[in-house]
């Protein structure tokens, strides 16, 4: 009777990021939080949702999860090319040709840096892997989305579930399931987000503002709407509040049980 | 800049138990999934939520999380009796004189179930951790309530977060984190703990129905309400809906951004 196991982390492990990308019918959002830790009291932040490309034809974005070491190596290594050793030709944000290509190559980057910072630091209890968003649109194809995994291998959002996650996911998680469909406006989307970004906040320190925020319309390659929402921001401040209260009645409203 | 990062699992690793003890001025709630699965083809029932004591002036509740062999393991410790090094004597569900000595012999039973298996299965990568909520009240003794980590250690819950999870605790504490304090009713705690466990298991298929729920009033060591809810329960039927519902509304009647 050895069923598998709750892991040994037992969910006190860190996780010290939320990034969401949601592709919808109007367009693409992605959202980031900037901070990052090595203990509770080495707090910084960062940027981990970055802007590549031209700002034409070509727009890439790309949020990161995970060892920050291993995710500036990987970025390093795709602002110089990486080698495709299927075409011979060393792939990088400036020459990939698709999305799907630039979510290939930055897999390719993430593994090489992973093993690369790994070999350094063999025995160590720290995991140096990093999860990557890469979304956007290149050349006048539509937008698309990627979750890139530390191994290197990617999956690509589709409009059943019009949204990838990584980092802390679970706190924030519902409410995506429940109100964003690959139908909702954009700026609904954005919304949501925020408010799965709020629970996400409430529970789980090392998820903190600002979050950054990119919204693209369907049919260009340009940012439509670059936000940094911080603790100043009126609006967070106070769809953080409505919402509260929004919860409390509801669960005020709901029948309650007949046992 | 090496911070520290996710772990290896990555989120992917099986959680297969939602279990939430509320300790409210009314009374105590404690609610457990009962679904139990070695890999997605092999599922079970396993009643996670136990009712010890003798049903009068001893009431002791448990809900398990983690490893099945080392939680049956570790309640036949009990139920047998365990050494306790300082008094010199056998400790069990029914000669313990309060829940806190309960849950410390229980810490001390489920270490020693650990130990026992792990060092049969040396070298696997299974964890045969288990975590237990153990609640109730004793001789007299007003409600009270603890988590017993898989190391023998625990935790006791108090008015300021009126509750404890154990298992797959994330998806479902937003809406405990809202809505729960100690001045909450009973009856209402049992729907807030009703939606926690909705929004787990829309997540998380591994977390299913039926849930095991008991209710027990201030001042009594008894059982005052035993149900086991199923996907026959009209009233669980009917929140599920009116809640998915309701969390639509809320975000329609939330302000859009003004980004």
């Amino acid at each position: 009777m050895s069923a598998p196991a709750i892991p040994k982390s037992n969910g006190r492990a860190e996780r010290m990021t939320y990034c969401i990308g949601m592709l919808v019918r109007e367009g693409l959002v992605m959202m980031a939080d900037t901070r990052t830790n090595a203990g509770v009291d080495n707090i910084s932040s960062y940027r981990k949702l970055r802007v590549l490309g031209d700002g034409s034809r070509r727009l890439i974005l790309v949020c990161s999860a995970g060892n920050l070491s291993t995710t500036q190596n990987a970025l390093q290594r795709m602002q110089r090319g990486i080698a495709n050793d299927e075409t011979m030709e060393l792939d990088s944000w400036s020459s990939v040709g698709s999305i799907y290509e630039a979510a290939l190559a930055a897999g390719r980057a993430l593994r090489l840096a992973r093993d690369g910072i790994e070999s350094l630091n063999q025995g160590s209890p720290i995991s140096f892997d990093a999860t990557l968003l890469v979304g956007g649109a290149i050349g006048g194809e539509p937008h698309r989305l990627f979750l890139v995994y530390p191994e290197g291998n990617v999956i690509e959002c589709g409009p059943d579930t019009p949204y990838l996650q990584i980092g802390e996911a679970k706190y924030g998680k519902p409410i995506l399931d429940r109100a964003l469909t690959f139908d909702t406006g954009l700026m609904d989307a954005v919304k949501i987000g925020l408010i799965s970004f709020d629970s996400t906040m409430r529970a789980n320190l090392a998820v903190g503002l600002p979050i950054d925020l990119i919204v693209s319309k369907k049919g260009a390659s340009v940012v439509d709407i670059e936000r940094r929402i911080g603790t100043d921001d009126p609006y967070f401040g106070k769809l953080s509040a409505a919402w509260g209260e929004a919860m409390l009645k509801a669960v005020q409203a709901m029948p309650g049980p007949p046992y």
